[in-house]
């Protein structure tokens, strides 16, 4: 029987590893540059914590995890009878995986709430899961990278998430585009077409866009309710053009009778205002079109596209006024954006971004191993190395020439160095580089010297 | 209702989140240096990967996931009826959270040999879950630190491990002494006292010399079916003393008969005799009780003990000779190392060994907000400060300065910088360090250095 992993899920070899590493601590070392500070919480949560926050379709995503013991005996012939294995399940399983990092945040600042300074600015990467069908880009593990900040309504925190989001991709070499957009707007559009009732449906359908088209958008639309008046009234919000300054002139004249909504373009501008005086070096968009699934939002909306490559968005968030309210807290408004490292990997990956020199997944020196006083002198040798930082090792065992360097190849070790009874009687070693086939003598006391 | 976290979970605050990085990177460093890679592998594994790896007790620790879908229909009225929890599991739930980070090593192995250069050196530092009855300092979800390398059964392997765990813990700051003993020599003893059938539970009641002590081992052994006879025969062995050397001298006498005892013997000397030459600064110790509970260790075998702290070992492992058969692959021997993330912070926080520069669970500055002018002139210095690699960020509103104050104090921030209309003016900041009150007047074109 070939072993196998659970479909969804996925290994990380040494290479892979590396290029997530190099990721990851570059979103690291921005965020804490702005002060965010690492929580980490259970892959386990009580499923109290996670039933109902992310819908009906959420609540059938979660991975449940089996009661201990004696589970069988929640269990009644009525349940096997009735066959509701949704409902069942809740009787042998209280605890569920993560499904993302913010609801846990959002249970870890009320837990927390005495411990923590307001306004709290963490950060988050750690691994969630989902019983999606799995498909191509889509597992049922993968990593988030959250970085929110809660206790503040000022629009300062929206800035510095634009800023980071500037900051990560140049950082990675990715040319993308942030666009972005407030919920205040598509209230006050949803207000002035007179069909706040329908604000909801309109955002969802707005939301597709892009993907399905006007006239599409226009059928749902009428399908839930919105009468041609509506439409039509909704049409030219929907295509306006020009540039950000433009769309704003014309957003205060259609939302005129919109408090709501005027407030979310002041919001909107405001932050372009700052972006621009800070010489923020990104593209940024105001798209109406952007809506967002998820309904916590209440402010900005964020959602940033690589230019360059074909891909979903690869970082997205906004602001929510109530997050942790489900957990008894009130008041605490938010505001965050999730990095996706998974699609970030892969345009890296196609744009050929990952930095060649960090990706090298072994030792940088192998020292070939001719055994007896040889070995001796290279274990020496390779202490000065590991001292001076350079990472090396020296073949197990005494094995013939062509395995200790076929060896070194297949791991891609860039330098090999030889030691045998001439070099350790004129205390100089033979140094090849792998790539180039070029060779040299390097004395023993300087060896560390061409490797730094 | 207070939010909670399911029992034997943890959240992890920033300080301790830092805390953990430490000794991450510190272990990370080290394995780097030797030429070990880091893998991954996915939170769960199939069940048939899981099972019958870790003994009866074992399966039932392991944490189920429940199927998805209609999990329901495949239980039935006799499977209730029989009320047999355990059997009526692996009827709804194929997946199981990784129990330890050993058997998905060995299934990754397997799994991937084709695009492995062997020997294989990898680490791997993750969760792992057991359903164990929490306690003091054991929990449900904790990290491993592994470190392996398998298809190579050369005794330099294991002085490479010696010389990682001297170094990991030399880096912490740890003085350690590392107990080692060999599986072959356990193996000799039990047939020296022509008990060979009975090793397993010789070395089992051995390793609870330590604990139990030796009239209630002798006890044990007595119930296990060895006679009089051998229990005299095995008490002058456990009980030998002296020097590392003198304990070895001795054991070769005692085991002349046994041809697997006297190459446990080799080994070990070998090994010590590799790491006194190459001068690894650790105080190791031969221990004949050190038996671990793990049943498939069949060479050296590895134990850490923290010197001025009382807590278990902080450290082990030992070689394997079939780890991958249990999935097809034959005759690839292994050794290997596990570092207890857990017990090691728990060593170094009550030895007060954390480095204090590097636990600042902040930003290093903290500029106060007094808006308009102030503000943009302080967003603009923070710009250059970061790019300097300086951690720092402002208040997000004007609020009143002791608000401003006690955020800094609360968040543990050393330095606070305050920038006015008279600061603007003469283009220098107030600079206040937090713990002294310490106060000076920098220029703005120099800031950033003050803070390096």
């Amino acid at each position: 029987m070939k072993p196998s992993i659970p479909k969804g899920t996925r290994d990380f070899s040494p290479v892979e590893m590396l290029r997530r590493r190099y990721i990851f601590d570059t979103v690291r070392k921005v965020f804490e540059l702005h002060g965010f500070m690492p929580i980490e919480t259970p892959s386990m949560e009580n499923l109290s914590t996670l039933l109902g926050k992310y819908g009906d379709e959420g609540d059938k995503l979660l991975f449940k995890v089996l009661n201990s013991g004696d589970f069988l005996s929640s269990l009644t012939a009525d349940d096997l009878a009735e066959g509701n294995s949704n409902r069942s399940a809740l009787k042998i399983s209280d605890k569920g995986l993560r499904y993302d990092l913010t609801v846990p945040f959002a249970r870890y600042v009320v837990q927390h709430q005495s411990e923590i300074a307001f306004p709290f600015k963490r950060y988050q990467i750690q691994p969630v899961w989902r019983a999606d069908r799995p498909q191509k880009g889509r597992y049922r593990e993968f990593f988030q990278c959250d970085v929110d900040v809660v206790g503040s309504d000022s629009l300062l925190n929206e800035v510095e998430l634009v800023q980071i989001v500037a900051e990560v991709f140049a950082e990675l070499g990715i040319f993308v585009t942030l666009k972005m957009n407030n919920r205040k707007i598509l209230y006050g559009i949803a207000e002035t077409i007179g069909h706040l009732d329908k604000m909801v449906d309109i955002t969802v359908a707005i939301d597709k866009l892009e993907k399905i088209g006007m006239e599409a958008v226009e059928v749902e639309l009428t399908g839930k309710g919105l009468d041609k008046t509506a439409i039509e009234a909704l049409r030219p919000i929907l295509e306006l053009t020009g540039s950000n300054a433009e769309k704003i002139a014309s957003l205060r004249k259609v939302l005129a009778s919109s408090s709501v909504g005027l407030k979310g373009v002041d919001e909107i501008e405001t932050v372009f205002g700052y972006c621009e005086r800070l010489g923020v070096a990104i593209d940024i968009e105001l798209d109406l079109s952007l809506a967002r699934g998820l309904n916590y939002y209440t402010g900005a909306i964020f959602e940033v596209k690589a230019n360059d490559f074909q891909i979903g968005s690869i970082c997205g968030g906004g602001r929510y006024d109530d997050l942790t309210g489900i957990f008894g807290l009130k008041g605490v408004s938010g505001v965050g954006i999730s990095f996706g490292a998974d699609r970030i990997y892969d345009v890296l990956l196609g744009l050929d971004l990952f930095p060649k020199e960090e990706m090298v997944a072994s030792s940088k020196v192998l020292f070939v191993n001719f055994g007896g006083e040889d070995e001796r002198v290279a274990l020496e040798l390779m202490k000065k190395l590991r001292f001076s930082g350079i990472s090396c090792e020296i073949y197990p065992d005494a094995a013939k020439m062509k395995k200790q360097m076929d060896y070194a190849n297949k791991r891609s070790i860039p330098y090999v160095v030889i030691i045998g009874e001439s070099e350790r009687n004129s205390r100089t070693a033979s140094v090849k580089q792998m790539d180039t086939g070029q060779q040299w003598s390097v004395q023993f006391d300087v060896l560390d010297a061409i490797f730094e």
